[in-house]
């Protein structure tokens, strides 16, 4: 998890402009998929280099290029060349450690998103940086690791009645963007799960082991909100973007995509509000079962030790103690000692300590 | 409560655009109602189809429709061919975890809010969302359930002397507006009371299950102010539009929905501070009643721990002890005893630990 | 003093633009008073009808209309009548949940204001709506009640060298503003004094009652802020006021009202960071009390449980005990006792526990 | 200290325009300097009366006046008379509740400002308020009581070759308020002083008087943010005036004050939050102080507890209790005795609490 | 580390403009490296006087003047006169107390940097201000003492394949504050790593110590963001100058700097979170360790108080005690004992405090 935080500094000392790539490593195969759509066809395959990509830069179809890993920076480089694009742009597609943005350049956009993923039960999330350039007809898209999120677009765009088959690249974005934010909902129902099964511990029965869980959300929160604060900023940027790659009809899209941002940050504000609240009730938890605690001991000291006391005074060993010689002495004693501790437990009923 | 949070995801995985209603299903009839009037004209019936509306759309007459369920995806779909309504705006509809919000389309508004009712007392805040377009002459209304919060409006729209039959369709809206955010008044008040009697009881007797009230109406907050915080924007918006389905005249009564919006927000902002106090007192006094609990064992202690141990010195059996044979040593040490206690009682009493 | 919040839902129900009364009913009398003047005349009187007052409207003098109640709905609608006062006004000048507001109509201005009391020691504050109509020539003040906060202006307005006389309708509005906003600062010294007499208390001798009385001001505080915090943005506008009603030579005396409404909200600001400096150190004080009481506990019974270990040692009745036997044991044991004693009072010493 | 913010309301009732001295009033007399230099000249005598400053206003030499107490109220009103000044500045310039600003007006600019000094080790910061009228070749300076701050100025317009003597009066002006700002500087390093003192304090030896001296300085720097966070603003004006007082020369070294304000504003920010972590310490100190008194009370009676119930058990008066018959019963249980120490004082020593 | 901040009144008295070196002196000789290069050139010397830099100022090189010390007052003094620098621009560079800053001037811009350098284990950063004078093909740059920080870019500019060597002025200043910024990123890695230690500590073993961490990581937190914070307005002020001394095309690199300093600020946002969380941690630990410490004793004492009371009782010496004469009695009381002892144990496991 906060690998996403880590070794930011890798690449620090390398000229800017030089093409490292920088982040974690995923032991996955290279691969360059190519797709390529409109209306009337629907081309798949998996090409070897980015010059067999040229050709399809054709003006009546939409080439959606997807390359799976970062490990081969010659791909980027060649991309870079064929395309014209800024040397640090290349170098941030290859540092997976941007924040969201989106950069307008002369003849491409930029964007680059913060795809997310729950990998198991212990409520590790997978961060996967995925950056996009979207050129006349062309889309290109960089990610971590091959894996199964973009799936749902490629068989929407297999079927030929899809509305999508018949936009433009420009909506191929906004729909990549979709997915991605989608995605953030799924996460927003695990946390509301949790944090409710975190309440109800809390209520029930507190450990430390809470506090720790409690924690953790904290920290997932705060790297989450990394994630998704700017995404606000980056799509006012895209509907204010007067570039006439983005047509206007797109833009209207892009405001729904807008307003998913805003819902999911506001839950997490939510969440924020929520975990502060929990850490209150953790201390003050605690607190009370200190006081649980106290109230045994002072329960069981404050009636024992006086009949201690009492008990201790006629075991002394002077000679003139008439009530040792007394005949009910003895019985009336314990009359006494029940007497006592009746009536201190009833005072600490009083006092509701006994509940 | 939380479920206007839940399962925000449950479209996550469609492709955008669809019309799928997402949110809780209400296990209600579907039923769509026409109010037809003008200065001398009131009509109202129940339609089965969205057809049977299209007369209606003359000039000389408002007509508002109220589609009270949103299970029937076919209405929605209807209206959006019948009257040119944006697909986005027709998944919105039938999306219920929306935020409040304001769109300006060609031809139609789009304004979504959330209503608000208090459902028992135990302080359940149920939410429901109403969709609202205002287009010439007609106003469509989308509800989630069927319910009475529009009776009040129908009423005064069936009395013909009333100022309402006189006003065009955006006056309407204003009319729905104000009647859904004259709702968070009746919650205020209702927090005003909850407020006053967790205070009085944090001060008399606050005991876990306070905590645990604090909690749920910090967490109702918490919500709420994510049903009404958009209002201001939303408001705003409505004021600055200069589309001329808003008559400029009634731009004066949307500023006066503005000023109440604000007067809630300042409330629930209020209410946060207020919370945030009580958690303070709630640690307060459970370190308080902790304090009161040690005194007790103290001064028990205290006091016993010192004559258990004269006892004891007296228990001992060595068989030089010349105060065992004294004749006045045991009522002596009665007068010891009794001395001491009296010496700490006064010293406890001067820390003023026996209030 | 949670007056002012609470009930504020009491007009819910009714149609926008009836008015009704809304607030705390003042059993007071109704009354209206008039005064006429300009730098020759002056002239005072109790009237009946609204009629009366429209002789006034002449251009060479100006018209104060005083109305000291707002339970005569039918006055307020009088005076909608003859000055064409818009609906939505008259509503929210019997409406006394208003936030002070400016707001610009053709041909009058209109402004809401917070005047406030302090009633007696126990800090209540009361709150009275002050409503300011500003025509030409004419103003009108609605107050919920008869009290003296006005009669300052009045008695200035009696003496004929006043300045005030040789100027407009404008001027007295600003007159009765900072009339209204330099009460504030009466109050403000009052919590001066308050402030400083409770962090007195907290240092001295902190109770459960300290705390109540924190959470009293915090309340009042936030109840306060609420009044004077829309101050600020209602003076911008008044000053960014393009209306001929107000001299543009006036607009710099009321900068001089924004100056004091800055003051009084920084002094709040500063209150609000006092407060919470209290309540940490009410926390931390009673703290140190059960830390004082630990340490009470602990210094007795870690003395006296080891001599009562000793003396149950010789109290023991094996047969070969050989000390019991020995002529100086039982005044070797007492010279045990004390260095025992002794030792570990000694350790508490240096501990600091002693002091 | 807190007299900077005491007694506001001392003129609420007067009417405004009316000057009367609002503030503490200091023992000193009045007195009024009279400074003119230029280039070849310099002059600096006493006078009694506003009269005998006129003849100064000349073209080709800068006076500068300094008023060094406010008690005169008619030296004000003269000064308001001769140069024409706003009866609302004349107010404002003899109430010392002000908070800094700048005001621009025809023909003159008006700039109050806060000096601070320190009076003695306990920290007692002592505010004075310095008001500047920039004219054209006058400046008048308000001091409320005589004292060394403007000294290091005076000393340099006296030397012949300072830069000072060749510019105008609005340099002057930048000259004093550069002097005024550099005093917070000097402020600064007392402030670090002191909270390297608390912190050490804090970590080696906490008690009550500590959490007194975090809360005076907390109470300090509230008072000093309201004189230090108004610069920003009033510099930003400065800068922005259009007013031909100032020449575009100069507001690069009004840049250069509006630096050093920010400067300041930035180390009261670290403060606050240093503060804020210094409450936290404190808190935890008590709570690991208490954990210390409770482990000493737990080690005695956790130790001593179980041997006086052994001992006890053999102080029993039982006829038939072998034991007691035995030769090396008592030796023997000496053993289990130090035994029961020697394994619980191990078991405390494994949970670490005899460190 | 606090020296940053200390004494930055130092030269509070002294007139504006004079030049004094202010902040902390470094025990380094003063040295004078000039570069010149262009694509054919480079040539790096030693020289004495500013004097000897004049040849340089040729159109077709760009010349890199870097001042390794700030002792030599005349140093500055002398580039002021020769290259006509502001006199307040000499002040600022030679009083390291500065914040982050742009500065734009007639025929040059002025940058301040604070270049920060890990120093030890102990976590202690080293801050260093670093100023650049941005001149049309001269770039001077000040720093407080000789170290490697720039021996990446002067090895870059000794190779000739380097396209740093085609470039011009601005594209060094560039260049220069990417490698000062690069430097945070490695402190965030350290920073990751320490609350990484801290966190684990503080959930495994947390002592006081562990709070003087959290407190110094905090306080580093506090000084390091004051020297980040400035640098987004300040790479803002970069990219919106209109001044021909930084090429359009370089502006696109500026902004790649701007995206680092917006990711570092986010970080040290993160941190502070992560801090606050930490303290919340710390004292719910050290309540825990109290809880467990009462824990202890409440199990001593409760079990053996009863005990003790029962052995009292059968030490007492009334003649008439059938019991003490019973055969199987004390076995009998054995058995009590045990069982009270096991009944007590239960009850405690049942409450989880045995855990």
């Amino acid at each position: 998890m906060s690998k996403s935080l880590s070794y930011a500094s890798e690449k620090a000392g390398f000229p800017p402009g030089s093409l490292v790539h920088v982040g974690e490593v995923h032991p996955h195969e290279h691969s360059i998929s190519v797709i390529n759509y409109n209306k009337s066809t629907f081309k798949r395959q998996v090409v070897k280099s980015i010059a067999e990509i040229l050709p399809y830069q054709t003006d009546d179809t939409v080439t959606w290029v997807i390359i799976d890993s970062l490990k081969e920076v010659s791909v980027i480089e060649a991309i870079g060349q064929y395309f014209d694009i800024h040397a640090l742009v290349l170098e941030d597609i290859l540092n997976t450690h941007q924040r969201p943005k989106f950069e307008e350049f002369n003849g491409y956009l930029y964007i680059v998103l913060k795809a997310i993923a729950l990998e198991d039960e212990n409520f590790n999330v997978e961060y996967e940086q995925i950056s996009l350039l979207l050129l006349k007809n062309v889309v290109f898209t960089f990610k971590e690791k091959p894996d199964a999120i973009f799936d749902g677009i490629l068989n929407r765009l297999d079927n030929e009645k899809s509305h999508l088959r018949e936009l433009g690249a420009d909506y191929l974005g906004y729909i990549i963007m979709d997915t991605v934010v989608d995605e953030y909902f799924a996460l927003q129902d695990t946390f509301d799960d949790l944090i409710e099964l975190i309440e109800d511990e809390l209520l029930a029965h507190p450990t430390a082991q809470t506090l720790t869980r409690i924690q953790k959300l904290k920290r997932e929160l705060i790297f989450l909100r990394r994630s998704v604060s700017p995404l606000r900023e980056l799509l006012v940027a895209i509907q204010r973007s007067e570039s006439d790659l983005i047509d206007n009809r797109t833009k209207r899209y892009f405001a729904d995509v807008y307003d998913h941002a805003i819902r999911i940050n506001e839950s997490l504000e939510s969440y924020r509000d929520l975990i502060a609240g929990m850490l209150d009730i953790y201390l003050s938890s605690v607190s009370n079962k200190m006081n649980e605690t106290m109230k045994v001991l002072t329960i069981f000291a404050s009636i024992f030790i006086p009949l201690t006391f009492i008990a201790g005074v006629y075991g002394m060993n002077f000679e003139y103690m008439p009530e040792l010689k007394w005949r009910w002495a003895y019985p009336a004693l314990w009359v006494v000692f029940i007497g006592t501790s009746a009536i201190l437990l009833n005072f600490f009923k009083k006092k509701k300590w006994l509940e």
